[in-house]
């Protein structure tokens, strides 16, 4: 499975101190540190980023590929941000993420298309909180659709059934694995060539809950999307007991061959 | 989900020195802190039993039953200590196990008739491991078919998809998923009234690994099991780490109210 590292954002103080400072060194040690341990993608959360967004992204993303050779998932609302990061990324950078607004999907489904990007594309639009299953599932065929209409593989396209937290929503959180189940009948409902890749948030699914649970639920949600087909997480790596689950799970289900070493 | 501690066997010299001297207190020591961990049954293994095995079944069930409040799966190969076991049970019974071989069949289903006690119907005969899901999906539906015809009630019925270990037979791990995927369309396929339950023996799939992984691979594989709708397990219910997984699935699953304290 693809693990998406969640752990460059802004919301903590010791990456918005160096963005501030633009102080490049902790950055890129948390996007080696990722990598390391098993990060393909390392998502760069600059935030909204309304002022300097272009610059910021820019420094992030030619900071971080100067020392580590790992892809970028570009994490803001600011759409120009996005394509200023897009400009200058080596590799095949992930676009995190388009909702199905139809204005932002006419502008970041282009995007895609032009720098042939990975994207991914969450249930949820203006409307706020799908309140079911159906309501998600209508959002990402409005997605997929926009991906077709602007010429972007639907193999490039992530969808995120979005993933709420356990303390606050909990009917939400099953609605979310039942999305993810509808998602992957979409190829065949909707006659596509490929199907469409799936992701979630994991951290959220603790988010408000108590400090020493949250490791607990994040790594047994992602071991049941796991078992329901999820492609993919933006995760913490370095939760080793996380990392552990999903080897173990790749273990299980025979997508890695046992040894007793299987965790070295 | 409704778990059945696998403990108190003789194959650990614990019990089988306890068995020998007929010294009941270990024997009920073990019942009850399985009980308190949460264990809806007790699994009492006796062995083969050749000799004395309806006295011993018996004074296993009335021993731990006299001071511990919990209904017992009765495991021998010894069937008239089975019969023995269910003559004395209190509550509901469980026999552990049956297999596709219909003179075995022909005896236990009977007796489960009889004493209206659950049984628990392994995909395994006398050809030894079945190679393949349909194997088992064969061998699972003559043992409902034996159910039906000695009028033991399907929801009586625990189908086990056999769990190997991972570290000899990796790839029938993800057989016995598939095979329980496919025990769940039974009720549709067969056109039953009721659906048979499902049950695995948890323990088998980390036999032969490392100590130190044994209680991972348990717990991640009870997770993909559970993922795809196994209702009950024979397992340790004193390892705290699987029973946390265990609460925290109910929790993500909606099957149990959300509280900060869920694990408390």
């Amino acid at each position: 499975m693809l693990i998406v590292g969640e752990n460059i954002t802004v919301s903590t103080q010791a990456i918005a101190d160096a963005v501030k400072k633009r102080n490049a060194k902790p950055i890129i040690e948390l996007a080696k540190k990722q990598k390391e341990a098993g990060a393909k993608y390392i998502d760069v959360n600059i935030g909204p980023a309304t002022k300097d967004g272009e610059e910021l992204m820019q420094w992030m993303v030619k900071s971080i590929q100067s020392e580590v050779d790992v892809n970028i998932a570009l994490d803001t609302k600011n759409v120009s941000a996005i394509e200023a990061g897009l400009k200058v990324h080596k590799g095949t950078a992930m676009i995190n993420s388009v909702t199905g607004d139809k204005e932002k999907l006419d502008i970041l489904m282009p995007m895609a298309k032009k720098y042939n990007s990975k994207i991914v594309g969450i249930a949820l639009n203006k409307k706020g909180v799908p309140p079911d299953v159906d309501s998600r599932l209508e959002i990402a065929i409005e997605i997929v659709n926009s991906a077709m209409e602007h010429g972007v593989p639907v193999e490039n396209l992530y969808l995120d059934p979005l993933v709420l937290p356990v303390s606050v929503l909990q009917e939400q959180v099953l609605n979310c694995v039942n999305a993810l189940k509808a998602f992957r009948e979409l190829k065949e409902v909707m006659g596509l060539e490929d199907e469409p890749k799936t992701i979630v948030g994991l951290s959220n699914v603790s988010q408000s809950s108590p400090h020493e649970l949250k490791s607990l639920i994040n790594r047994i949600y992602l071991v049941i999307l796991l078992s329901n087909g999820l492609d993919s997480a933006i995760a913490n790596p370095l939760d080793r007991e996380m990392m552990n689950a999903v080897r173990t799970f790749e273990i299980l289900t025979n997508k890695v061959l046992y040894a007793h070493s299987y965790l070295d």
